[in-house]
């Protein structure tokens, strides 16, 4: 029998959608208790977060100075959900190793963060270390559905020789905020306007290719994606919107590593209000082969969330540094 | 880019079927290196492990004395396949724990070592944790298919009620000992008396159950399991044996994990010659709902030779001690 054992005290860095999402569950574990709230946005600082939680109030207000409100509680871990990108979060994540705070990062760069920012992760790294603190970044996609899934899969076999992951997600059935981050009801001119920033549509689909070459261990020498709208056929109405015939309905955006011209691993995500056959899939080309399949699909933002969580004891359990979902106890239920 | 490191250093310990199995694949990896061999069976010792894998001589000779091969050797890892049953193990365990040696052990019992024979795993843990040791067992079923798969796809949900897997096995497409060990050919009368002996069948159910309990935080009061023979509703003929329509084809073996009159945990195993729709199938009962599947199945024999081979990098990495698949790192795929 396990004994009970003391919470971990976490707090909430980054109060968006995800971040609250996060926190909310948090919330509701027996086995985590959320002592602080961190954002600096001033319609969030100052205000209980069961208020923005719209619960009963929880006694934890939200503060604007993260390396104050760390070095104060000397939390187990902190969720950090502030941006995608790791220039944005370097210097946050240096807070909370100095603070010796593990961190679970909803950062899609951060899950393999040497592949774009190979400097900015070193530095992450070495702070982590000499802090003593651990830090992952994680979640469903890039994290779980199109990349570690397939890892783990391998373990029952002698040799992969290609790998092709299939997730098609029907964005009428999702919030708002993904049917507009794919574009759905906007013209194939705007989508295109859009794609140019570089914060539209699917972020990370270049970080699960490495991760699947790594974890694999497939010698991948590039790692290419394409991404195109993929346009209405009819009209489409979603509780949020609606999208006419001829319209963007959402995006079809594909991961490829290759070898030379040899594709070892594709991975083809479709995110469109209508898509049909909802599901994620792994096929291993691979001795014996493997061929995995959530009909339905697993869920996105609900499945962030839970991914956060659900890593805080892995993440708490592991050796300081900037870790590798490879590298951490699987993730699995928190209670 | 990972550097290129030296090679594991592997003693295969038990060289049975799976142990051989086994120790052919690891001799496939260029990450691993088999150093020796150990058996006590006298038409094994004094052999070429590569003449009983029928390849090229290894300069690999297999030894009855195991503390004299493990000291003299110093592997990293060893691995382990002689004996389903904790109590025939745990003086082969204690010696590679005192000779400091890691062991990913094909012992069904040794997945939730404490659920059968506390007292043993915790002398074993305690020998581990002395000599500086880690041990794991492993295996596809238990140790994958119908536990570990089923904790782990609980990383995306907030809360689990209750889990069900389903395994189908057509026993015609596999070895001859499976299909012997699932009673194939027997009579029913048979078929009951082999049974009687705890040899037959399948063996780790219990662990499985006892492992989804744990992984998923269920509060599981008792667990149980029923093993009844399928019986052939017509001929089949598989390459080994032939079985008579109303002789038995296999068995069913349920596992149950109860609450008191609750069933939160349903294992249901079919492994029978002629099993139509042979799969791997979780459904979590959990909020968001998860369901997987492995369409066609999990390959038996293959895949847990791959598991014990691709467990070890993730044991060699873990601290000493008689671990759970929940503490080490996702086995993978080992090159």
């Amino acid at each position: 029998m396990p004994l009970m054992s003391t919470p971990l005290r976490i707090v909430s860095y980054g109060l968006g959608p995800i971040g609250l999402a996060a926190a909310r569950l948090a919330a509701s574990k027996t086995s985590l208790q959320v002592v602080g709230a961190i954002d600096v946005d001033p319609d969030k600082v100052g205000h209980d977060l069961g208020e923005l939680l719209e619960t009963v109030s929880m006694g934890v207000v939200v503060e604007a100075d993260a390396e104050a409100a760390l070095q104060r509680l000397k939390p187990d871990a902190v969720i950090h959900c502030t941006s995608s990108f790791i220039p944005a979060i370097v210097e946050q994540l240096e807070i909370a190793a100095r603070c010796g705070v593990d961190v679970v990062s909803s950062s899609e760069e951060l899950l393999v963060p040497d592949l774009q920012h190979a400097e900015l992760a070193a530095r992450i790294d070495a702070a982590a270390k000499a802090g003593g603190a651990t830090v992952l970044g994680t979640g469903v996609n890039p994290g779980f559905a199109m990349d570690l899934m397939a890892v783990i899969a391998s373990a029952v076999t002698f040799d992969v020789r290609s790998c092709k992951c299939t997730r098609v997600v029907d964005a009428s059935t999702r919030r708002l905020p993904l049917q507009q981050k794919v574009g759905a009801g906007l013209s194939e001119s705007e989508f295109k306007k859009q794609l140019a920033t570089g914060r539209f549509g699917h972020i990370g689909m270049r970080e699960s290719v490495a991760l699947v070459a790594r974890g694999l261990g497939l010698k991948v020498e590039t790692i290419e994606q394409t991404v195109e709208p993929v346009i209405a056929a009819e009209d489409h109405k979603t509780p949020f919107l609606t999208v006419k015939e001829g319209q963007v309905a959402g995006i079809r955006n594909h991961g490829f590593g290759r070898s030379g011209q040899q594709t070892l691993i594709h991975l083809d995500l479709a995110m469109y209000v209508g898509a049909p056959e909802p599901r994620d899939e792994i096929v291993l080309d691979s001795t014996p082969p493997v061929h995995l399949a959530f009909p339905g699909g697993i869920a996105g933002d609900e499945a962030t969330a839970a991914m956060l969580v659900n890593n805080i004891p892995g993440v708490v359990a592991a050796p300081p540094g900037l870790v590798s979902p490879l590298e951490v106890a699987p993730p699995r239920l928190v209670r």
